[in-house]
């Protein structure tokens, strides 16, 4: 089968690779039909050393169920499902917690293991525990607001819900990709009453303020924190999305949040350690967040998808097939793509 | 008046200082009955560059109000009064939401402007937000119990509480200082189930089995963080309580907790980044603290220090007079004593 192989560094190509197959009896063959290129798949393509045998990429897609393994329950041949980036068992004590990403027989696709969900098709392991059936047909409109399901609506909603965004308070988004765009839905739907997003693409911005933004940051570093700190009469907001991972947009959060406010971070860091460390214990700033338990999610979230109440598929502004992955790649790295969408 | 004056690292004289008087309306003048030494006065006792004019120190205080100023409503002359080690006019936003430590008109007992509380009397600006009434008489027995409501059993308890503490849940506490011991009984209070304190100090130790420390943990370092996941089953605890403010104790921290957890943090940081930050995300580790609102939290305490459900004064095991005051920093440096009682 063909799928999406990195090499290095903007190094990515469709590659003829074995096809993917049943090992497991706890396991699902799912033939793709939408997958994506995750903001995380930036970070090996600015910096992945070279490899050789490459490496398998994808995590997010919606496919029809081909074959299950002779152990599985909940799913069946023929069935559309959607695959949250994380598979786990859904049984297992963090599972039962809601905290599918550290499920103890679960694991992250995108490996030599576990290979991508950016290829024709893609093997779901612990496929009871990570699959969810979508009650609508392969080609319904509502399929690139489906897809955000797999990770990036997942992981504003895990933004806002580390971040403790609640009724009636103020929160800011830190990061104007696609993630931080999910995450100012987030922020509205759990009832925030501000919303600042901190970013400077227009595009971006624009769509910002149609999912519920209320006030636009263009500054940054120290200017973007003075502005906040205006918009919030000199206090910083309750809740930020801190959906980047750098070293300079952590400094940036912990400096708009109000003291006894909250970080919510998914943006994957980039640095060993958290910076401002002092600050934020003077002002008893918690920071939580991490990889999003997309699987706990989606059941929250896939009736608003549904009913139309949410419309994170909007972030998605081009469509590639999978032989033009590569340049989607170079049109996300770029800016010139907020996010693709592969189409089958 | 004599009062507590350090002028460098490991130099501490008791001086004659201009009495302290009322400055303000809102300030109320106390005669200090009992007051102690903080784990936190010796960092600058270990590294404080020599200052000519001193810092005069002390920050946890019982005493008697023994003048008001025009504008004190809620503290009259007479009364036996705490003194959280933050004055706070328990008005604006912030002590509304119960975080008295960030009040707008808040501040800090111990500095050049609001000397400290290790003197014969202290001037505590915004009294009626600041100051809590005791009703027990001036020499109770209680008294050291009622004087760590000042500070370190708050602490202790504020540790818990970012912890998350509740019902049925482990928790471990790094540090087996007077606060790490605080944090013991906090732990236990909340309903913690499982109590695993890291330290090898055998005084403190026996004290932390009183409290309700259930297991201990004298390995440091990757052997302790071994040993704690031993003790869970290898997941981790859920409530990290961080009491001392090292890299090293953070790191542990971070290492021990499981999945989903969170750490709280009261030990002062000495640094200005926070480690294993990658660790921390990929586990969804939350990490939250900083200083405690004590105020806030004697309203909830006091009643079980009055009803001797609690008995954190335990942690003091030395008393001294106030021209022994350098004795006893020089006692808590070398660990001789766990923390130090002046009684006048």
């Amino acid at each position: 089968m063909r799928a999406t192989v990195m090499f290095g560094a903007g190094d990515v190509h469709i590659e003829t690779v074995p096809d993917a197959r049943l090992i497991e009896p706890t396991d699902a063959l799912v033939v793709v039909t939408r997958a994506a290129i995750c903001g995380s798949d930036l970070w090996p393509y600015k910096r992945m050393e070279y490899s050789e045998t490459g490496r398998p990429m994808g995590h997010e897609a919606i496919g029809i169920v081909e074959a299950v393994g002779a152990d599985v329950r909940s799913v069946r041949v023929g069935n559309l499902v959607v695959m949250p980036f994380a598979y786990s068992d859904g049984t297992c004590v963090f599972c039962r917690e809601g905290l599918h990403t550290s499920c103890i027989h679960g694991g992250f696709f995108g490996t030599v293991d576990i290979p991508g969900a950016q290829a024709e098709a893609v093997r779901v392991p612990q496929a009871d525990g990570t699959l969810v059936v979508l009650p609508v047909g392969a080609d319904d409109a509502l399929m690139p607001s489906l897809l955000t399901l797999s990770d990036v609506m997942g992981t504003g909603h895990h933004a806002a819900v580390a971040a403790k965004v609640g009724p009636g308070k103020t929160a800011a988004v830190v990061g104007d990709g696609a993630v931080g765009l999910c995450g100012v839905i987030a922020a509205r739907r759990l009832g925030a009453e501000q919303i600042i997003i901190l970013g400077r693409h227009p595009d971006r911005i624009a769509l910002a303020r149609e999912f519920g933004a209320t006030d636009i940051v263009s500054e940054r570093g120290e200017e973007g924190v003075e502005r906040v700190r205006e918009l919030t009469g000199g206090l910083g907001v309750h809740a930020v999305l801190e959906c980047v991972g750098l070293e300079q947009s952590m400094r940036t959060a912990l400096g708009i949040a109000r003291p006894g406010g909250a970080v919510g971070r998914v943006g994957v860091p980039q640095d060993e350690t958290l910076p401002a460390s002092q600050p934020a214990f003077y002002n008893n700033v918690t920071v939580g967040g991490g990889p999003a338990p997309c699987r706990a999610y989606i059941e929250e979230l896939l009736p608003d998808v549904l009913e139309g109440l949410i419309e994170p598929g909007r972030v998605f502004d081009r469509v590639v097939r999978l032989d033009e992955v590569p340049d989607g790649y170079r049109a996300m790295n770029e800016r010139e793509a907020i996010k693709v969408l592969i189409k089958f």
